[in-house]
């Protein structure tokens, strides 16, 4: 088994009340590629620029991630810089330079197009099934979009959304997307668009999922200390989809379980800048906060 | 097993984007006892003016609630107005009539002083702490609060904390009594104030408790329709205290089953005006949602 993801890879500067991080290594294709790779290898597809350094590019060696897609573009590596608020709720774009991600247009290497799970991240939903044309038959499609993509390219997502199995954003988007506040009713409305999977971030909230088995809602882990949310939502992805990939299998409890896995990682990638944690971060850490999330959540029947 | 509430029983006017519900039944004790009483007897104390009809108090019939501490003073009873914004997150308040609940002074009658259980609704704390001198050392005591104590009556409120063994307050009041942003930070901070289990609510987010066992979350059921979240919060405690006093125990399994059972009750008191839905519930569609809840959440291990 093998996961292709297309994405970012950027530098990321950012500002929490806690300090300040000047053009480390993000992009939603690196935390979800270095989340995915605990379970299974990773095909990444992403653009970065030629001032994009061997220094960031180690961030993904002695793992099993294939950068035969990552390619090199004439000119600089998107850059995205954010600041956030006391709480950590909120935060300000300070600026988005798109750079060479702007006129990227993924191809998929031919050792890439057999890939059996495949992670659209937040690009054009009209590039996001240009990738789908390129690949032969994946088991399980995701995607991710935004409220750009909702707001600007409905119909364009809509025709994506046919073609998804699994859909992650967030409750904003959610409720923008169907047109419906009430969580359940956007959720069915979303589910008639395509998708068999709805995963709803909630951020510090945790996670909702509904599929044919009803609903699922996780937690998120009660952490003392979180240093950076940056990423969070695309580390999820990871460990749910590497999870997924790895070990997981296709019935409700694979998914569930993939839930509470993705939580597991983001919970770890929000405490450090970057992707420091999740570069330290050990098989055995892993196991032990998903069973921290069983604790978290557990109760016996009446 | 019994309960002893001490809190209001007023009149609501309501406004959602589902409808108006004029001078219609509410106030914490009333949403509490009526919860509450699905598992024990309910002693209740609060007060009403002259304008409290017989029509009102049929909500308590039939029911193990004992209405000789519902005080009946000269005077016109509380009465709330509220409307709720079209996302039901927040609401604006109409008016604050406290009338004969401005002078409430609990006088708790002595077939209610050995409650082994008790409740003390979101009331001056030195009055909460007056009723506590009034009983004979009851076996859990819990405890509602509000910013405008939290930031008018610090020290008092923090004396009457030193006597309680749960405190159910909501998110925001668990960072302003903390003064810490973080909820684990803040939950440490206030279970060093006295209560040694803080039961944190998050309305459509759900639930957190802290206990020395470690922390809990419980997700809110996912419901297609919300109708009026007047109550909810009250009804949750009625929910949790009733379980324990009538079959939970005491231990950490015990709290967490009572987490449950309160989102249960509460998940159907938003699905109707003031206490209607709760008045026609029976202990088979509790139980029902009860196991509801334990697929909304239930996962295995690795």
């Amino acid at each position: 088994m093998s996961i292709l993801v297309v994405g970012s890879v950027a530098y990321d500067t950012v500002e929490t009340p806690f300090g300040k991080a000047e053009r480390v290594l993000g992009g939603s294709a690196s935390f979800f590629s270095v989340a995915a790779s605990f379970f299974v290898p990773v095909n990444l597809v992403a653009v970065v620029g030629n001032d994009f350094g061997e220094k960031e590019l180690a961030a993904f060696k002695d793992r099993p991630i294939d950068l035969s897609g990552l390619e090199r573009a004439e000119g600089k590596t998107f850059h995205w810089s954010g600041k956030y608020s006391y709480d950590l709720n909120s935060r300000d774009t300070i600026f988005t330079d798109l750079n060479v991600f702007e006129s990227f247009r993924p191809k998929i290497p031919a050792a890439f197009k057999k890939s059996e799970y495949v992670f659209l991240g937040n690009i054009d939903p009209a590039l996001q099934r240009d990738v789908l044309d390129q690949v032969e038959k994946p088991k399980v499609v995701a995607c991710d979009t935004m409220n750009f993509w909702i707001s600007g390219r409905l119909e364009e997502l809509k025709k994506t959304l046919a073609r998804v199995d699994v859909l992650l954003i967030n409750d904003s988007e959610a409720r923008e997307l169907s047109g419906e506040w009430n969580i359940v009713k956007a959720a069915r409305a979303i589910r008639a668009m395509g998708p068999r999977a709805l995963v709803i971030k909630k951020g510090e909230h945790g996670v909702l999922m509904f599929t044919t088995h009803g609903a699922f809602a996780a937690p998120a882990y009660p952490l003392e200390d979180v240093f950076d949310p940056t990423g969070a939502g695309d580390t999820f992805a990871g460990g749910f989809m590497g999870y997924l990939a790895g070990r997981g299998g296709e019935g409700d409890g694979a998914l569930r379980r993939a839930i509470i896995m993705g939580s597991t990682l983001a919970s770890f990638a929000v405490e450090a800048f970057s992707l420091d944690r999740l570069l330290r971060l050990t098989r055995e850490e892993i196991e032990q906060r998903f069973q921290l999330f069983r604790q978290l959540t557990h109760f016996e029947a009446l």
